[in-house]
């Protein structure tokens, strides 16, 4: 068995530096990028808010399928879901404040602005890309944990509370208990 | 023979009122969007600066092979390419000024910031997305013609001289002739 998706702690990241972090042109492979596991699923960064004047990040995610994740909604960041391969079902609060669910198949295109409470669930493992609002891609690392391995076959990484309150607080946003969704449409 | 991709120049395009132009979530199915061809390309803007407070606009491109694009540079706006289907080389000026290409396959980005000189080439018909800094994603229904057929099995469109130079200036952006790539690599 492999462990190099495990960091050596005196160097850290091997991915440290592949994102130029200033607005310059760079090419990165499928599956370069900056790693970290959060849960069973594997977001990928491609771009950061260094790049872009704070304009806006992207990231990939690789997921499994599982559970509906926790309802939250961010302060400032605006973001979206872009499906790639697989199925996604995205909870969102409308513009009239009505609770809509949604399922997303490869090509579908849901947003989130700031301010309005949302979640997802895998129905089927699935990749989606997301841009989000300069600064918040970085979220995933914060909460979950910088990986060099690739893919999401690896150990999962389940933060405890307090990092995940962190890392929340960090990147203004609030998790809502206690949120239902209605019966899937 | 089917015209649906004909606009009524009465009504206007039927994607119209299909983003909300105000920050309120959304969901598209795949082919959906505010689409427009120029030369035989289709670009769809899937979100806007209107629905961002202008931070990122986000659109997927149909594009078949052809030569490489005139080389241009954006005074503002920064510019990414995902491949998501074909193969696409992208030409960008490096950080030291050096002439640069490579060959995109999907799941490859490619990240050029506002101010550096570049082009890309559809090697095999292709399929992108692109995030642009807000407000730059209509640039191509601008210097296009904007269609309801969501497919790039259509006529082209060559804008003449005049509405080129037009939407370049209304969009900050300077085309640079003459100007030589290298060998590809």
């Amino acid at each position: 068995m492999s462990f190099e998706y495990l960091i050596d702690p005196e160097k850290g990241p091997q991915w440290q530096g592949v994102l130029p972090g200033k607005p310059v042109p760079y090419v990165l492979e499928r599956g370069e990028g900056e790693h970290a596991m959060l849960f069973g699923d594997l977001f990928t960064v491609l771009l950061s808010g260094d790049e872009t004047q704070n304009q806006f990040g992207i990231i990939v995610s690789d997921s499994p399928a599982g559970d509906v994740i926790p309802t939250h909604s961010h302060n400032e960041t605006h973001e979206t879901f872009f499906v790639l391969d697989g199925k996604v079902r995205l909870f969102f609060e409308d513009a009239e404040g009505a609770r809509q669910s949604r399922l997303l198949t490869p090509g579908d295109f849901g947003y989130v602005p700031a301010g309005f409470a949302h979640a997802y669930q895998i129905v089927e493992d699935a990749r989606m890309m997301g841009t989000l609002s300069g600064g918040f891609e970085r979220f995933f690392q914060h909460m979950g944990q910088p990986t060099d391995h690739p893919t999401k076959d690896q150990p999962p990484f389940i933060p405890d509370f307090p990092r995940m309150q962190a890392a929340a607080q960090q990147h203004n946003m609030q998790f809502m208990r206690d949120f239902e969704w209605p019966e899937q449409a």
